[in-house]
């Protein structure tokens, strides 16, 4: 066999401990994440095409543990390398089922937590080597696809109660008119965001009043404050916020998991006066139960969540429940682009928006391909739907997100967006990068010790 | 100071990869889990204390992917290793706070899957060695707390919607009186046992009648059959054990997850002829809601889960949609024996009998401790109440189960029960150990191609 007819494969799997110093300023820091260190557990996948392609994909981790997952990434390795690429690429929904089934792996979920964002690591990076390979972005890839070929990515074990096959494509094949008209004005106009760089919970008062101006500024209809720490605090930051950006512009709050049931609904309770759009994740993302009663008390304040749901079969109940106005879906914490599918589905099926959770390290830059799909091809509206920006650490990544008055702009680039340039891997390697060489003194002992 | 004086610390967290071969024989077989290897991420604390007393826990896995559990176990190090001994085994409530409520260890579940798996374990280690040095069982040291001392264990976040601590505080006084007299009963009569060992998929028909009859021979009152994968083998072999353990022989079958709602209840109407007692893991351990369905339609059959149930959170909204007759904990999935005294009062709270998972590799061992805590403190009764049982591997523990005429007996050397012995640990750990190096053949790369 001559090496030009000789078929692809892949050849490695690259794991990387990525994290970012971002402790030190308090950016992102909420009611139950003092002092994260936005990290990435990185997966190039490689192959020996001659088009020298790769794959990139990642978990979004928020320091210590990120070692964790990328043990977990490492035990996905006899699943990946060696496999004849075409096989893996043109089967992605197969290939997902694979590794979402190994039953060994699977002892160690099922389908949730650090075994789990691995699977979605490696699919996602998968999935923007499949882009890359195609020429295009991952939305245009997504929104490329027939109904059927969709239905034919998706695992439906434990949907169908809410969810069947069938009712998927009908789902699909209703939104198909009008796909062209669409991605003209998705590219013509991009996708709404809000900013939720206004309210970390570490900024003082002057500084969550300056950034609220500047977002108005910037075009953002809606923005979102971090609650759940101190009531009073709350109260104060709210009556600033809306006082700043007017009766027009959402506010949203967020209370990262704090509370819960009862403590949730007494909390809102005076936030209320300064109309909350919604709250997020009031209580535990697994309390399905708690949040339709939260939502049941708390109206016309909606409930929104998602960015720690573990799988779809929890998304399902939360539609079921009634529990939620808004699902948030997260790019890095679900088994990849073919449960997110799943996940877009369930929500077009029960008619609930989805307005993406993003920030962290590249969710912005992943999450707005599934927006866009979402818009094209499920729920064919932009409607009350709005992609979460966060303007931190775009500057790492090769393809960094596009903002304009307010909007994603569509990403032209193929792939899924989630490269982190080669310099940038470098300096933040954990620990041997020279970032982490120069704060010796962190330690995770050190960092444990002083809780 | 001197060295009498001096307070001892922990020392070490050792961590070791532990796999028994068990796909050899295909014991452990069932319609999700066709060729499990049982393993344990196993943990050992040691100290500098002069007694010279380590303790030991565990996490069950089924091969591929121990190693993720054990990067999980050696993320913990910073926040046990060099603690001062008696600041942790005084405050294990606080120990489990700090060990589950990490901020950044927490983005990996929260409270799920491998990182609260090895949270789990090491928290167990505690509990072990904490009950060596009181130089009791596990069961008896927790039965001699007092109901304050029992609630301070607990951690009720996301709980107070079901269970508040004054809730709880009530229920364990309530069933303080007797408990001297079930302590000797307990004694005198162990803990009824049901035998799982007949039900394996791998089994000829032979076998499974053979092994029913010396069940009920042994003196079991209950026995349990895997179900899921053919409904007329699951016919025939449930027709097949009934005939032979008569009527009065409750056979429960188990599905492990294996079925959407819909196709749980159709499977399940002809088996019903058979009197199959409970359901077990009929569906989704995720899937609440799912459940609830489940038991609203196929009645008189119970329903029962619990050994994937991620958490106390989950157990909660069981509980709450009347989803479950029977909740069965396991000693190894949910955050070590702090969440397990959560869960038991959970199910008191709802009058829901635990039957308690086990089987795997040790946890028989661990889990017949905490069963015998409930009857003391907290249900009171052993009515309807059965743990089950499992015939392989005890061999390799220090303080194996001792089963006698269907029943447990109460364990009454130190401990938590965990301890595989030395020659064991040396002799199976994986890949070094002798067992695995004679296996060469056996790679993960070659079982995931075969798959």
């Amino acid at each position: 066999m001559t090496s030009s007819t000789r078929k692809a494969s892949i050849t490695a799997l690259d794991c990387l401990d990525l994290r970012f110093p971002t402790s030190a300023t308090l950016d992102g820091s909420d009611a139950m994440n003092p002092d994260p260190d936005y990290s990435a557990a990185y997966v190039i996948l490689r192959t020996d095409a001659a088009d020298g392609l790769a794959g990139h994909g990642l978990c979004f981790t928020i320091g210590r543990g990120n070692e964790v997952v990328l043990a977990a990434i490492a035990a996905l390795r006899p699943y990946v390398v060696g496999r004849p690429l075409e096989e893996v690429l043109e089967h992605l929904g197969g290939f997902s089922a694979e590794l979402v089934g190994d039953s060994q792996l699977r002892w160690l979920g099922p389908e949730k937590g650090v075994m789990h964002m691995a699977i979605g690591a490696v699919l996602n990076a998968a999935w923007d080597l499949a882009a890359r390979r195609a020429g295009k972005p991952l939305w245009k890839l997504l929104g490329d696809l027939t109904p059927r070929q969709v239905v034919d990515l998706i695992d439906f074990r434990y949907l169908s109660d809410a969810l069947t096959p069938a009712e998927a494509l009908e789902l699909l094949e209703r939104a198909a008119p009008g796909k062209e008209e669409r991605e003209k004005t998705l590219l013509a106009h991009g996708y709404p965001a809000y900013a939720t760089s206004p309210g970390w919970l570490g900024y003082p008062d002057e500084k969550v009043i300056r950034l609220c101006r500047e977002a108005v500024a910037d075009g953002f209809t809606q923005i979102k404050l971090k609650v759940g720490a101190d009531q009073a605090d709350d109260l104060r930051r709210l009556a600033l916020a809306r006082a700043t950006v007017g009766p027009d512009v959402r506010i949203a709050v967020d209370a990262n998991q704090r509370w819960d049931v009862a403590q949730a609904i007494a909390w809102l309770e005076p936030l209320r006066e300064y109309d909350p759009y919604w709250i997020e994740e009031p209580t535990s993302p697994d309390d399905v139960l708690g949040h339709a009663a939260i939502r049941a008390a708390v109206g016309p304040v909606r409930v929104a969540t998602g960015e720690h749901v573990q799988n779809r079969v929890v998304f399902k109940q939360l539609l079921q429940a009634g529990a939620v106005d808004i699902v948030q879906i997260d790019a890095a914490r679900v088994g990849g682009v073919n449960e997110n599918l799943a996940i877009l589905l369930l929500a077009a099926k029960f008619g609930v928006p989805v307005c993406p959770h993003a920030g962290g390290v590249g969710l912005c830059e992943m999450v707005q391909h599934l927006a866009m799909f979402d818009y094209l091809s499920v729920s064919a509206t932009m409607d009350d739907r709005v992609i979460e920006y966060v303007d931190h650490l775009h500057e790492h990544f090769v393809t960094p997100v596009r903002i304009a008055r307010g909007r994603y702009l569509a990403p032209t680039e193929p792939g899924f967006g989630a490269e982190i340039g080669a310099d940038s891997r470098a300096e933040y390697l954990f620990p041997e990068g020279p970032v982490w060489k120069e704060r010796a003194a962190w330690t995770p002992q050190r960092s444990a010790a002083s809780r």
